[in-house]
C-alpha cells in the first residue's frame, strides 16, 4: 500500500494527471505551531522549474491543508493535504498504453492492474507523488527540530562528479541549516559547474543523468531502533525506497566497509565532555540496529530519469511486435537537486516513526 | 519488533547463551509437504564450524518443530521452531558490560534496554539469531519453488576479491541448483582460493574481513510488488536489513545506475518467444516497485565482524574512563560465506509475502 | 489511528466544522466499475434531513473523488474522497472547552490533546466522520455484490420497541435489496409508527434515544477468517466499534447463548442440495472464527446520541467547580435510522478485507 | 494470524495434541521484575482440573520462558514460553475428520485449509490456546500493577443465575485482588451453590451451559484510547473475541444503554477531591473510544462449550450423507468459571497494548 510508518501512517493518493494528489498524516501529536512557511521552502526545493536544471512544466504546489491543524496548530487528528494539479494534458501520454517506456513502470503497472491504472502522466507512479511526502515531512521535521533532531541532505554526486561528503563525525548545525534550505544543495559549492555542466551534456543528447544523495540525520539521541527487522537501516531503507528512482542505500561506509578489515571499520567508543563518543562513524552512527548517538549518514542511489527524446526500443503490446519510441515533451534531464528535499523528507518520516 | 511480513508473519526469538532461540511464522498455507532434509541443508549453510574459515565454536542447530506441520506437511496454523542452545558459557563476556565492544550493539543495547538485556555473546543481537531466519526461509523456499519461483546468492566479494557477477537476463537454473546448496557459493570457483587467502590473513592478524552478497529471484511473476511504500525494493530492504553487519543494499546497477545516462540505464523491452522481456536489466527486474518478470537482483554489504582479538580503544562505562579492549576468543573472520544463506532466506521470506 | 483494515486500508480524516471530511481506500483491486448512484443512495440513508426524525441541520454530503477512479472505474491506485463542510458555524459550541458534554468525547479529548483538538462540532469525533465510512462501503459492497456477498441491515429497536429479527438460515435476497436501500430499514414495517412514536416522544422530552442494528452478511463464503485473533467476530468488531456510539455487539444467539444449553445452542449439520449447511444458526454463520457459508448476524447496540438541549451536570474545567450545561441547537433526537447503513458498510469494510 | 497487539505484538502458537502450545511476547519493556508465582496462579485458575466444575482430564501447564526473562528481570528481548502437552491421546478424535461435530471449527477448519489442519483435539482452535494468552497476560499485568492499573473479572452468569455487577464507580481494591486470584471469582459469593447446581444439571444431562463474564479495569490514566478505529472498545474486544467461545462483548450499560433515553444514559460530570469523575458510569469509563479514568467495564457472553455427549445431527463429509454423532470422553460442562482468567488476560493485553 502506499501507506509508510508504524506508530505514525502516511497515506499518499493521487494520480499525475488527475484531480490531484495529497496525503493524510496520522498520529502526529497535538499542539505542535507549525510553519507554514517552513512547508512551502520545502515544497518549493521539490518542485521543478524552481531551477534551470530542473523540467520547464511549471507546477505549483499548494498544499491545501484540509484537516488536522487549526490555527497553525496541530490538533492530533489525522492531518491531510491536497495538493491540485494544473496540468492535466493527457494527449502527449496517449502511446504509452500501446508502447510501454523503457525504464518506466507502464509495463509493469499495465500487468499488475490489468491495463485499468491511470497513465497520464505515469499515473500514481509520477514522481510528482514525492510533493506529499515532502509535505508530510516538512511537517514533522518541524517538531524533530524541537527535540533537537536536525536533518540535511546534499547532491552527493551527479554522473561523476563528486561532492564532498559528510565528516560523519562532525557535522556542523550552520551547514544543516544551510543545505535544507537550498535547491542546489552542496557541501563544496565549487562544484556546481560542473555538475550542471553533466547535467546539460545530457540535455543537449536528449538524454538524462542519474546521481546520488547523502543524508545526514543529527541529534538522534542514543538507543533508538532495534535489533532484527527493527533496526534503524531498515526503517530509514523502508522510507526511501519509498522514492521512485532509489535503487540503492548504504549507511556510513556502507558498500566501502565490505573491503574493510575489522580493526578499519570498528569506530572507537572514548569520552568526550563526559559523552560516549565515537572518534570515527563507519557505523553512520548505527550499532546493532540502534543509534549510537553520533550523526546518522545513508546515501541513495537515483537512477537517471527514464523518461528520455531519443529514440528507444520497446514493444507494442496490442500488436505483439517490437517497435521504437521516443518519449515526446520536454524532460528534466536530472532529479537529483530536487531529490535531495524528498530524501530529507523520508528521513524525517522514518526518524519521526521512531522517536515519538 | 523482532518481526517481519504483511501477509505472513515471522517473529524471531531467543538470546545467544540463554535456553535456546527460534521462531514463529505465521500464515503459510496449509498442505504443503516440507522436505526436512532442505531445511538442515541451509541451516547447515550458515551454521558455523562447517567450513574451515568459520568459527572454530561448534553450535549444533537442531531445529525443534513445535507446532504448524504435522507429519511432514504444513497444517496452516503458525509454524514454531525451536533451537536448543548448547553453548552457554558466559564467562569470557564478563566485560562486556563496563566496556562496549566496538562495533557490536553493546553500548546502544546498554542503553536502549537500561543495562537489562542479556549481553552474554551478543543476547538477541548475536549474529546466531539468523538461525531462525534461515529456517523459516528454507520452509517458504519450499512453496515458492512450487511456484517457479527459486532463488540463489553467491560470495560477490571478500575484502577486494570478487566473484563474476550475475548475468542478470540469463541466469540458469543448474546455476542456482548449485548456488543454493553450497557453503561457500562462487559463480568463478577459480576465485575460491584467493577468497579464502583473504580471510586466512585476516585471521593471522588477529583482524576480520567485510564482503558482498549478491542475490538472484528467478521465476517471479510480472506485477508483483506495488508503487512507493510498496515497491519490492523496500520489501526486500526491510528483510535484509534485519540480518546484522549489513550496511548496504542496491538493486540492480544500483549505485552504478548513479553514474550512467538514461539511455544507458534503461533498459529495451522485447519480445521473446511471445513473451516481454528486457534486453538488459539494470533495473533489477523491478519497475517502479513492480516486477517485471526478469531475474531480481540485488547485492548487500557486509560490515566485517567487529569481533577481533585486537586490542581497541573504548570506553569504561562503570568508570567513565577511556580504556582499552581485546574480545577474547576464537573469532569467525568472515561470516560472508555463510551470510548467503541468511540473505537468500531474508529474500525468500519477501518474495514469499508479496506473492502468497 | 483513524485507519481500519488489514489487507485493505481505509484512512479517515476531517472534523466536523474544518475545511471538510474524508477518506482514502487503499488496495481496492484495478478494473471494477463503481455506479456513483449507489454510492449517493447510501450516503443519502446516512445524511441527516433525509427523514423527519433525524436532525433538520441540512448537510449536502457530496463526495469528491480525487483520486483512485477514472471514467468509473477502479485504477488499483488509493481512492481518495473528499467531503466539503458546508456548515462551520462554530459560536454553538464557544462554551465547550469549559464545560464538558455529558456523554461526549470532550473531557477526553481536551485530556489527550491538551486541549489543542478542534472542538467545534465535536470535532474529529463528531458523528458526521461516519460519511466517509459509508462512501468507502458504498464502495466495496459493490464488488462484494459481483462474488455474490451482500449485506444489509435494520432498525432491530428503538428503546423498547423492536423489529423481527432476521431468520438466520434464511434471508431473503429481495428483503436484503429492500432494507439496503431504505432511509427507516425495519423487517417488520408495522414497527415504524411505534419506533417514531419514541423518537418523537424523546424529541418533545428534549432528549434523545437509543437503539440496536441487526446486521446480515449473506454470501460469504465458507472458510474466511481464522482462529483466535484473526476471526471474524473481532475483525467485524473492530470495525464496527469505530462507529461512535456503539456500546455492544453480538454474533448469532450472542448474549442469549450464554443462557443456552449445548444441546440447545450448537448448531446441527446437515447436507441441502448436496451442500453443507446448519438447520439452526446460533453462531451466526461463524464457527471457530470462521465463516461457516451459512448467513452472518450481528447487532450492534447505540447508545442514546448524547446531545440533548435538557440541563445536566458538569463541570467548568477552567474554574474547576462543578455547573450545569445544557447543549444548545436542535439535536437528533435517534440516530439509528441512520446508522443502519453505517453499521452496513462497516461490515462490507470488514468483509472486503477478509476476502479480497 | 494468530497475533495480537499495536505496539506490543502476543502470538500465540501450537496444537492441542501436538508437541506443545506457547507464545512470544514481543516490546514488554526491559527492566520489570516478574513474579513468577503471580504467572503460575493465573494458569492454574485457567487449567482444567483445579476445580470440581472443570474438565477431568488434568493438564499441565508449566509455562518453560525460553527468551526474554533473565534471573526473573525482563531483558527487553521478545519473551517466549513454551508449555509441552502431556496429553496426546489422538485416538479420541478419530472420527472428527468425517463428522465435524457441531458447535466446534471442524468443519470450517476442514474447509479453510483442505483437511490439512492438525484436528487432534481441536488442534490449533482448542480451548487449550488460552494458556499462552493467560501466561502473557500474567506478564504484562504486573508491569500494569506497578503504573497502578489494576484488572479483576468473575462470573457474571452460568446460565440464568446472576452474580451481582461491580458498582461502576467504585470498585474496592481489596474486591479486584481477591476476585483476581479466585478459581470460582464471584462478587455474591451465595451464589455459587445455585451456580455449581446449574452446571452439575448440564453434566447430568450430557450437555454444556454458557455464561457471562464481567470484568474491570481500574486505574486507568484519562486520554489513554482515541477515535474512530482506535477506540478502547475496538482495542479490547479484537484481544476478547480472541477467546473461543465469545459470542458478544458490551462496555458500560452496553445493550441496555439502547433502551435508555440521552438524559438517563449520559453520565455526569463533577469534581470529586480536585479530580473529575463521573456520577454515573454508563459509559464503562469509556468516552469518544478514550478513557475517561473512571473504571473500563466490559461484559463478554460465552457460548455454552460444544463438547458435549448427546447425540447430536451431524453430517459425514466423506459419504455426503446426514448422520449423527456423540463426542466421546469427558468433557468441561461449563467453562466459564475458567474463562474469568483470561478474559482479564485478553484485557491486560489489550490495555498494555495502548498504555506502553
Amino acid at each position: 500500500m502506499s501507506t509508510y510508518g508504524d506508530k505514525i501512517r502516511l497515506t499518499v493518493f493521487g494520480e499525475s494527471h488527475g484531480a490531484g494528489i495529497g496525503c493524510v498524516l496520522e498520529n502526529v501529536t497535538s499542539g505542535f505551531e507549525i510553519d507554514t512557511d517552513k512547508i512551502l521552502l520545502q515544497m518549493a526545493r521539490r518542485a521543478p522549474g524552481k531551477d534551470k536544471t530542473a523540467t520547464p512544466r511549471l507546477e505549483k504546489d499548494f498544499p491545501i491543508i484540509k484537516s488536522g491543524i487549526l490555527d497553525g496548530v496541530t490538533t492530533g487528528a489525522p492531518i491531510a493535504c491536497f495538493i491540485e494539479n494544473t496540468n492535466t494534458r493527457s494527449g502527449d501520454y496517449s502511446n504509452i498504453l500501446d508502447k510501454p517506456r523503457p525504464g518506466h513502470a507502464d509495463y509493469t503497472a499495465y500487468v499488475k492492474y490489468n491495463g485499468k491504472n491511470d497513465i497520464r502522466g505515469g499515473g500514481h507512479f509520477s514522481g510528482r507523488l514525492t510533493a506529499p511526502i515532502v509535505f508530510a515531512g516538512a511537517v514533522v521535521r518541524q517538531i524533530l527540530e524541537q527535540k533537537g533532531i536536525k536533518i540535511a541532505a546534499h547532491i552527493a554526486s551527479i554522473g561523476n562528479v563528486e561532492d564532498e561528503r559528510f565528516n560523519p563525525v562532525n557535522v556542523p548545525d550552520e551547514l544543516i541549516e544551510k543545505l535544507s534550505s537550498e535547491s542546489f544543495a552542496l557541501i563544496d559549492e565549487t562544484k556546481e559547474d560542473a555538475m550542471r555542466g553533466e547535467v546539460e551534456k545530457a540535455r543537449l543528447d536528449l538524454d538524462s543523468i542519474g546521481g546520488t544523495v547523502e543524508c545526514v540525520i543529527k541529534g538522534m539521541p542514543v538507543g533508538v531502533g532495534g535489533p532484527l527487522f527493527d533496526g534503524i537501516e531498515g526503517r530509514i531503507s523502508s522510507a526511501v525506497f519509498g522514492i521512485p528512482a532509489v535503487k540503492g542505500i548504504e549507511f556510513g561506509a556502507g558498500f566501502e566497509s565490505s573491503k574493510l578489515r575489522g580493526s578499519e571499520n570498528n569506530d572507537s567508543f572514548a569520552f568526550e565532555n563526559g559523552k560516549v563518543i565515537t572518534t570515527t562513524n563507519n557505523c553512520g552512527g548505527i550499532l546493532g540496529g540502534i543509534s549510537d548517538g553520533m550523526p546518522i549518514v545513508f546515501r541513495a542511489a537515483f537512477k537517471p530519469t527514464p523518461s528520455i527524446a531519443r529514440e528507444q526500443n520497446t514493444v507494442n503490446l496490442g500488436s505483439g511486435e517490437n517497435t521504437t519510441l521516443s518519449v515526446k515533451g520536454r524532460h528534466d534531464p536530472c532529479i537529483v537537486p530536487r531529490a535531495v528535499s524528498v530524501v530529507e523528507a523520508a528521513a524525517a518520516l522514518a526518524v519521526f516513526d521512531m522517536v515519538i
